[in-house]
């Protein structure tokens, strides 16, 4: 049994790949899938598909058409979501990616600093799982196939 | 034809109470609920129910229970669900109602200042509508009451 | 008991104000939903609530979210969907409205003259009932009350 | 993984063999499924399996059994559907399809000429991307697998 | 709180009256619905709305649809299903009733005469409830009222 | 791609053993299941699993358990049923599992000799396709996969 | 807006009056609901409907159908489930009632003596509330409608 | 066809690897998955994930995160659930896990001594099938997929 797993959160560094790789040293049967991870192409995609737009509004809103796509088609397809927050950006798509998965009824993995707790208490309490750094996520993962 | 509509957002204003009684000008048959707007009421109320917690974390905790609860019952019985965002607050809360809304097929009207149209655009782009002012979300409810 | 029948198609005609009468006569309770019939509000209501848009397209996609909005409001409170077909319009509303009643497991009256049956074959093998008038369709909703 | 896209739309001409040649060329993984493209064996197909039928409603009543067959088998098996509307056929089985793909949360990828915004403007506002020709649907179908 | 039970099953006699009127002396919150009991009516209704069919066949067609309409519409609002089952008639209807009811999370009733049980073993292993007679039906429904 | 086909009704002839080595010959990417077909082992599995039984109907209950959990299994993993109804035999069982089928949204293919239309009309109108012979029904079953 | 309550757990107290009595004091617009609280007509509700049956194993499942079909019938109509543990009973359909609740996405509020802690505990982290007696179950109920 | 099983129940003795080896021996294309049952690492899993917890309470909830999100990645994966039953344990965990499966309509077996019947008959009357010994279990799936 291979489970697939969606990385939701920020895409301003690498944490994705670190994860990956950790999953296949420990040769975890995972499929991990995530969102476009370079991000002035994730807010161009609209206008290299479409063309150039009137406006910002529209240049985003050709944008966002295509990311939801993307996100809809490997959210349908996956069995947990991990949903990652720092304490740089806003990411409320990673907060709207999160709420789709527990209504979905998705098992979610919430990875967010210590000191965010007071901020996603409502979302850490809906979560499936909470933890602090993407390894402790992995690990979690990693129990699922565990046998002692 | 009565519809209910879960305000979601952030608790620091009236808007809430403005909208609502403009609603009632208009005579829309339309039933408000809604979080619970006390902001220490509902920080503390996890320890007014359970009694002192060891630390701030299963502080939060408890009072995220009960304040999911009432998030949840309200939703469950909502028509439509109208999400407020604006510059100050980080709301993930409101962009977690949002998803929720979305996911179990809940009309979502999203309503934010303009300049946060970047941050929110595949929010706005999953939105059944959205809207500057919550007088203009007012006015898409009542649309739906219109008859000529 | 009471039932909601929210009757979509074309608004170009006077159709559902017959169909609501005729049924208040008969005694019917059967309570009718539907879309904006003024065609030029329809077609403006982005504009109405949004302010001036850009472009044409623009403002079609304003009207479209305020439209939608109404719509799925409304279906989802609906037993049964009514589709009126004539043969002057597009109406490509209805087939989707149609097409969505058929997946949330609505019941589905077709109306169409016996002439579209071609073009509609798949549509009318769907539907609940297919018949040529809305007096046939009020007649099949009559029936459902009926006790001898 | 490998993703499934049903091709609802017109039958008249070439663009669904085109739109597989472009995917192969590119390597993408996707499968694609759709109607039966021959025409008059579309029509014809209640005959050949239930013998002559008596009037020609018959007659298509019992080829639009076997249609809707295949499309249901095949949509409940697809990840995406993408729907083409073009200027010269009413289409209306393509709108239907459109809208039990959004009812069964299937994102739906519409495909239209411009001139055609208008007409199409509620189901485009539904639609998860909305583009104009089958090379830019293929582009949007594409970036779900780009990873750079 | 009432609830509403749909009376599935062979109409060639008077068993659904007396079940209400005894319900009705109980003073039980039940609200009961069922298909048209007039049989020739509802052999006939197709024609009744539609004029008259090419053959038997095409009648019989009409009528389904106008009964099923009637039996969807009643179904989904029902919160049980009782269905009777007799010697006399093969009441393919009534199973396929009891089928959907399963499917659809309705609790089923089941009544039968004991002589049947073989026939509807894999039925009733299926049915929330099976009893013999409309009498023991009525007690399993009054017991869902009762407090002591 | 390849499908399940769930064979539904009698067990008393070998219908299903022709149907497969039809569709093999045709070369059909079908996967066929159904119910034990050996009745009398049908019959008597719960006492051969659970040991003698008091009497009649516990040892129809019994058998019930058994043969329902196979059927359950099956029909959830199926993306067609085919229900064959003969003269002889009430086969309450494949109206039930045809009832069920429908409210789960899998497309249903109707077999039944013309004589038998008028008592399974309602029936008849709720599947996706009615035909005479297992071989009209393999024909539409083809028709998912042919291309031209 | 009124919301319904089931309240599962122990019938070997007076707890549920209680509860209703302070609700009613506190005049809330809670509708409570639950299983049949005599305990020796909850045993024998089987043999009082269906006659006396041959052993107690079949006296059981008589009186389990009964039963059953009380709880689906309610429990649909819930908002909120409230279970209670006690340290007496295995109360195994508490649990089995929980779990259901859970599933079909009714919040769940979880009642237990904090000695009861470590056995409880997956059930206690998929609850939507955990506390430790009614009153403050009764709390988190009233939170629902409180508004300042 | 392969079918996955979750074998719900008490990890104290080797019931489940003596299960996998008979189904093993026998050929059965069943997967079996189930808890940790390593018990003092399914208690603390949480605190090997997370580190050291303020109380036992907080260390069991971080464990029972954990174990749930195994529970539900794999009931989510499975075609039947089995929950084994014995005398010496509460197995809340079992009865919540039974009562998921009935609402997600995953078949459940049961598997209890005899002795335990009268305190589990609403849950064996809910069961698709209920057995005394994990080898009848076996039998029941193999006979899904015997053919005579």
């Amino acid at each position: 049994m291979e489970i697939t797993v969606y990385l939701a959160g920020q895409i301003h560094d690498d944490w994705r790949r670190e994860l990956k790789e950790k999953a296949q040293e420990k040769g975890l049967p995972i499929h991990f899938t995530g969102p476009m991870e370079n991000h002035s192409r994730s807010d161009n995609i609209g206008e290299e598909i479409l063309g150039e737009q009137p406006n910002k509004i529209a240049k985003d809103e050709a944008a966002s058409q295509m990311n939801n796509l993307r996100t809809r088609v490997l959210l349908n397809r996956s069995d947990v979501v991990l949903a990652l927050f720092g304490e740089e950006y806003r990411q409320w798509n990673s907060a709207m990616d999160a709420g789709a998965a527990i209504a979905l009824n998705k098992p979610l993995i919430l990875v967010r600093p210590e000191k965010l707790h007071h901020a996603l208490k409502e979302l850490s309490e809906k979560a499936q799982v909470t933890v602090e750094t993407p390894e402790q996520a992995l690990q979690a993962l990693s129990y699922i196939f565990e046998t002692e």
